[in-house]
């Protein structure tokens, strides 16, 4: 993630200095190899007194921790964001430590793949860019992290932490796990490989991403996906015993109303501020 | 199914002469147009009367009595296979019909539109198309079907047709009835558009398919998808019991199990027979 801002940073001509720090040595050397950083700081202390403004891209229980070391060392005026993906929590203990400078954040792009070597200065290209400030948020440092998100060619989306995590709980944390589940379901039923056809394969897709890091995810969202998941589950209750009574009609009127929602959702929104 | 078929016969030269049936006229005077049918009969007995091989490219519903209404205009030695996407009762019934020159099949290709208009002569291009004969099914009717199926680029897979009831509910209607489900899920959360990515995206795309026909499909391997079904449900039950439990290993088991069926599921089965 910040291997690729910093990509897209340089590419785009930003008018910023791009400096960066990581806790391992070789990743941040990769990162000033490939350009996604003009300068590697020798330690958080010093990238904070440099920073004006401060991408804090790592795993989500490393965000407060970080904040916290780096307070002591921050400019006046600097503004922090963050990128994890579950925001209530972060978002709190972050605005606890930093109070109006903080805002979170979350870009709605990425691959299977992490790291400095999965780099790319066009991940964030057209991606929508969720922003989480509260009501202690100063509206200029959001400005300034609204800049920084149109500055990578993605789009700005502000709204409530809370919202953010039912959100992201129901479009990306529950695909993820329904695609474990059906990769799973596949082994279970003895499915050969040509048999699986485009569904199988693109409700799978991201069952190829890293399950240990996709457990962390899906706990720091915990009560979020525990929720989208009781109501997948009672909805796929409804769709099971339409299907064991062979009711056409029932099985009909759910899919229905299922399809409906995915057209309506295949449309632009208009809170997207492009 | 059937437009595409005639379509890929004719673009690849094979040495069969391709004639067409419809119960509706225009869509059989529109494959002629496009060249899928060289020839339209008049009705289903003049189809039988001239054909070697017949494949019905009709509803489930409509295979089993189709094959009773020409079957006794059939020719000597004449072979019929369908494609419809359910097999053990349409095998049973058109096993009883037609005895030893009948032939299930299911290509495992389409796409989320239907009718003459969606007619496609690359369809089948390195589709596996599952065959399942039975113990009376005559050896020289599979390979004629068999030399059909490669004739149009597509890959024959031989198997029972209970078994391949079993995986198409795992593979295809377990996957079609998730991403109905996952779209009603983001509906119910108010996800915004712009909001939802990749891992929606690719988990819903399938509930663009008809909501009426895909009852239909489901009901007519009920058995099965409700048995796929219950094991999604078992599974996602034990993920949503370590998620509440914020249980990382239990968590991190039960993905890491399902990555490597994912990962195994990508790989080429040998079976499949090029």
């Amino acid at each position: 993630m910040g291997g690729s801002l910093g990509l897209a940073l340089r590419k785009r001509e930003a008018p910023w200095r791009v400096v960066g720090w990581n806790r391992s040595a070789e990743p941040l050397a990769h990162a000033v190899r490939i350009g996604a950083v003009e300068c590697a700081c020798a330690s958080v202390a010093e990238l904070a007194a440099q920073s004006d403004l401060m991408v804090v891209a790592l795993p989500p229980d490393r965000v407060a921790p970080t904040l916290a070391d780096v307070k002591p060392f921050l400019r006046e005026g600097a503004v922090a964001t963050d990128v994890a993906g579950a925001k209530a929590r972060i978002v709190r203990e972050a605005t606890g430590l930093l109070g109006a400078a903080f805002v979170g954040g979350h870009p709605m792009a990425g691959c299977e793949r992490s790291g400095i070597e999965a780099a790319d200065a066009d991940l964030y290209a057209g991606a929508t860019w969720i922003l989480t400030p509260t009501e202690t948020t100063s509206g200029e440092a959001l400005a300034q992290v609204e800049e920084l998100v149109r500055a990578v060619g993605a789009r700005p989306f502000v709204c409530d932490a809370a919202e953010h995590d039912r959100w992201i709980a129901a479009c990306s944390h529950l695909p993820h796990v329904l695609a474990y589940g059906l990769a799973q379901a596949a082994e279970s039923a003895g499915v050969p490989t040509g048999v699986a056809a485009g569904s199988f394969r693109d409700g799978t897709r991201v069952a190829a991403a890293d399950p240990v890091a996709w457990a962390g995810i899906l706990l720091d969202n915990a009560h979020e996906v525990v929720r989208a998941l009781d109501g997948m589950t009672v909805w796929l209750g409804a769709a099971r015993d339409a299907i064991a009574c062979r009711d056409h009609n029932r099985l009909s009127r759910l899919l229905a109303e299922a399809h409906a929602a995915k057209e309506s959702l295949g449309q632009d929104d208009p809170r997207v501020n492009g």
